[in-house]
């Protein structure tokens, strides 16, 4: 049994690792970090923890946490995790870290989208990009893992197999995509509040505006051995929890939709957690609900190749994906305690 | 046609009263008041408004609003309208007070629940309390009207028949209320955000600690003739508009269910908005969603008489309620335009 | 005034019919006809109907229609309007048809989605599509007016302006549509069960497979001048009313965001219904919930042009324009009787 | 390792009990039998169950269930185990079922609310009722457990610790329930409608016209020792799960609020499933969604106890308790397989 910790227990992430390490077969939750709320109890804040909650909340103090744990899944606001994984790592402690700040290669990105010089741009290659399906070799020698965003988890998964075999071309794809409210943080603010987000639907930062559009090019490019440019559009829809990418790409050359349903089946044919639903079915967010599953499906219009991924945003867009990156750290098996059925209805 | 002014329009009764006037055929929307906002067009705040949305709000200065309207719908926090309201109804401005500040005749209760001394206690005689269907004929004379609270609106109208017939034991009456999350104020908080209100279910001030058990119980004591004492209950339900009370009350002697309904029946068959759904059918809060309709409903269990009582929490519940008062204080047919039928489905 | 009839009033675009034309200055609701239910009171059905559920539904006899009414809104089946709509035109009765009998120009596209051969293709060239704001003048002259669906009506409101000015590749545009539920019909069935479609995001008949889209392609290449062809995929969101089509087009020539934005503004700036919003703001479904208004918006992304609209499915998307074609039809203001500013919140 | 066989598996207790399964660490669904798609994959119904959906449904047939497990998880209409169940348990088979027909003790009460004759009396004396924190000890001994009702379940566990107490008179209590729209069953039907529930407030079947009103009235008259009336109300509220029952009971004697917290309190202490929250918070459905907690809690109004019950009414209320029943029937932990942490959020 490995000891870990889960540092800003109090954000949606966080609280779903809580969750999920509660019936994880090799991981103890041995220490529990909050930046603003150390002394508390966690059934304070989070009354459905049950015995959980009786967990008093320590320091997110590094040395704290090295004392406790030997893998630490952090989750902090951007910019915050510059230093302080890093600082965590040099205790020995492994990270998977559920921010922004190492995910991307190239530090010009981070500036862009982040407005925040990178202070820590030697880490930026160490840190292994967190999924799982296309980096799980690397991500089993990581010391820092950087989980990846949930966009980018659903928009990669449904393109990587067309893109993977040279289908599309790099310069002609659109991600339309939707999320749950869960996505934006747990703190208050207008736009996330019951009475504006309920019967509503709200496209945000469209044409490339928004965070996770390089992070999407960076992976996409890699797969491709191309730069990749995306146009990435995300909406807001009114539920609290799932994500559905629809994915619009140019196919290089005419291409059926039987041999594209066949490619993504046997791409995703051994993945534990991605799969092609049978029998043609499309992904429904409903489906994967609670689970760590990824529902792809593929579909053909003319010379354009459409690409789905359905995902729950808080397990494989962030919480799960991070228990499967810990499990590959640390040697486990990849699918330990992560639940594949979802919550229906 | 009359001038009218809206005085803190960007709450949710605020803007829920600016829509209800765009059609209404006597009133005209003459000024819009903002505490914080002064200075903005409305259509920055409501991007729904549409050409109304031009509207600049101005201050809530009430000089300012005396010289452009004759009577005012005011929304400002508990205690923030005890020196104000006076204040414009001493310039000539009629006022309909959607707040509590002059709802309680008795201002030792207001001091127990809002926390604060009632400095204008003259005022609290000469405020009608708004609820036009039990006191008609005093708001048609009056310079001050207090708008009820959405809970007691539908608890007062569910008892209202069955306790104005002597039928029920005054210290023995249940009110289990239920209201969407609107009830709540346009301000950005942990329990109103989407990711907590939704799929969720909330009891809150149970037990007659909610603010508006002092006004029920002095609505129906004046009705029943003797001093009532309800143990008032209320709940959030995860959706945005509707309020439903059931309430619970001890029948003095038996009572057939039939006698009952017929009772109801009678009751509510001349008033416009309040309303016995024919063939004994149950109140929906989506059969009033939007109306400034209330539906109500009678059943009895053995000794006890169950009363319901549906309505939108933000039309009858506020402002469409306010502005009945206002349509009989300006001596307009109380039914000027307000709207009977609701948006279903 | 004029005497009208709404025939299939037990559905949804039926019932929001009887809704508007409540408050409609110069239409009077004087019959209501039913295929299976005539004989019961409206209100039997829809409670929320208040005084309006007093009328009783008669049978949908094409003669009975044309003793009460001048003007008929029909909501039929598909397939079931054929031979009904002209029975009622040839009495004298005009018509505006919910449905799509009489949509497609072109029997050979109706025979493909339809799955029906199309049995009055005289009156295919009669008919007018009810699209009010590219087809006004013809619709002030029809007799039968064909009202669009709610899809069509927003993916051609948003990208009519860019077509028309001839911005746009003919055979690059790809539709992305989010609809509520009530898009499905009000009969049982799995797929529209709330505990089915609430916390869920469902794509279905993606890839041109829609019935909506030889309907676009019509209307759009009718305003390019040349052949269009689009990539349109509908998805369902938890949510009752509300429609956002996510339109992706190429780009003849490079265009600013700013001088895209400009042609939108000045497009929309005199059309009552369809407006852009000022600030750039984008549309959002809520803004236009229970009203007869289109919010359309547009960016640049690359050579990429994306343009939104967002309406109520059952407003502007079906009830609303029907009254706005019926208006036209009848001589009267366009804007009577519907309303601009939607629900909120 | 125990096989155990889930029969209707295509109704929601049914599929949730699969879901349960599939973690559960002693038992093996090693049958899933159907009454109407015997044959299919479970998967082509569900296609969220992920590899289990590659079970093939077979018959309902006793002899072919009794060929497999050892224990059946039985889902079917009421009336429908009344011989079903029965023959079942000849044949060796433990029966969890999940129906109301062995759950009455007094064949009058159940031909008076399912209008249906008792066609096995002799087996309603066997039967055991299953509310685990209630009669543990005897279903650890019985052949047929009858799983109790989602509102009995809730209701019964709200009054438990008074009621035995001789705390309240057993013939003024009233159970204001509320319930999420998956208490229906898994058909399609116009009330369960997306468009139907959502943004809706329903009551129903008042004043003890539900069928659970006699299994309550049973339980509370077993637990007190005389007989007990209760005025049971339902309320359908536009969420997937949950339910809360908000119980008023008059006190026979004043008991403090303090006194009566401090009594559940120590009720459910050592109870894993049941639980009081600390620091006098009060239930919401959120916290145990998901899971089998059940969580309660008390108040004191004047002379009336106010008691809460919250539950996941297809865990706690359906699937989680039948597999605590199966637990206890098996010799095995109670907790086994059971998740105690719900989906926040």
């Amino acid at each position: 049994v490995t000891d870990v910790a889960v540092i800003g227990a109090t954000g949606y992430p966080g609280v779903e690792t809580v969750r999920l390490l509660a019936s994880h077969p090799h991981f103890r939750l041995a220490y529990v970090g909050s930046h603003g709320q150390a002394g508390q109890r966690l059934g304070s804040v989070f009354p459905h923890l049950g015995p959980l909650g009786e967990l008093v909340m320590g320091s997110d103090d590094p040395a704290a946490v090295a004392r406790h744990a030997q893998l630490a899944f952090v989750s902090r606001p951007a910019g915050a995790s510059l230093d302080y994984v890093p600082a965590l790592c040099a205790l020995g402690v492994k990270v998977v870290d559920f921010g922004a700040d190492f995910r991307l290669k190239d530090p010009d990105a981070y500036r862009r989208f982040y407005k925040t010089e990178h202070t820590a741009p030697d880490w930026l290659e160490r840190a292994v990009y967190g999924l799982a399906e296309v980096h799980r070799a690397r991500i089993a020698a990581a010391v820092l893992v950087a989980n990846p965003g949930c966009y980018p988890t659903a928009a990669v998964l449904a393109l990587w197999p067309a893109l993977a075999q040279g289908l599309l071309e790099p310069d002609d794809i659109i991600i339309d995509a939707k999320s749950g409210v869960s996505g934006k943080p747990r703190t208050p603010a207008l736009d996330g509040m019951f009475c504006e987000a309920d019967e509503n639907l709200v496209p945000y930062n469209l044409a490339g505006r928004h965070r996770h559009t390089p992070e999407i090019e960076q992976e996409l490019s890699a797969i491709a051995g191309v730069p990749v440019h995306v146009s990435f559009n995300p909406h807001v829809v009114p539920m609290t929890r799932g994500l559905l990418c629809t994915c619009y790409a140019r196919l290089r050359e005419p291409v059926s939709e039987a041999a594209a349903m066949d490619l993504y089946a046997r791409w995703y044919a051994e993945t534990p957690f991605v799969s092609v639903l049978p029998g043609g079915a499309l992904p429904q967010t409903k489906f994967v609900l609670g689970s760590n599953a990824c529902h792809v499906a593929v579909r053909v219009d003319g010379r354009r190749l459409i690409a789905l991924a359905a995902l729950d945003n808080l397990v494989k867009g962030a919480a799960g994906a991070a228990i499967q990156n810990a499990n590959l750290a640390m040697g486990l098996p990849e699918t330990a305690g992560l639940p594949l059925i979802g919550l229906y209805p």
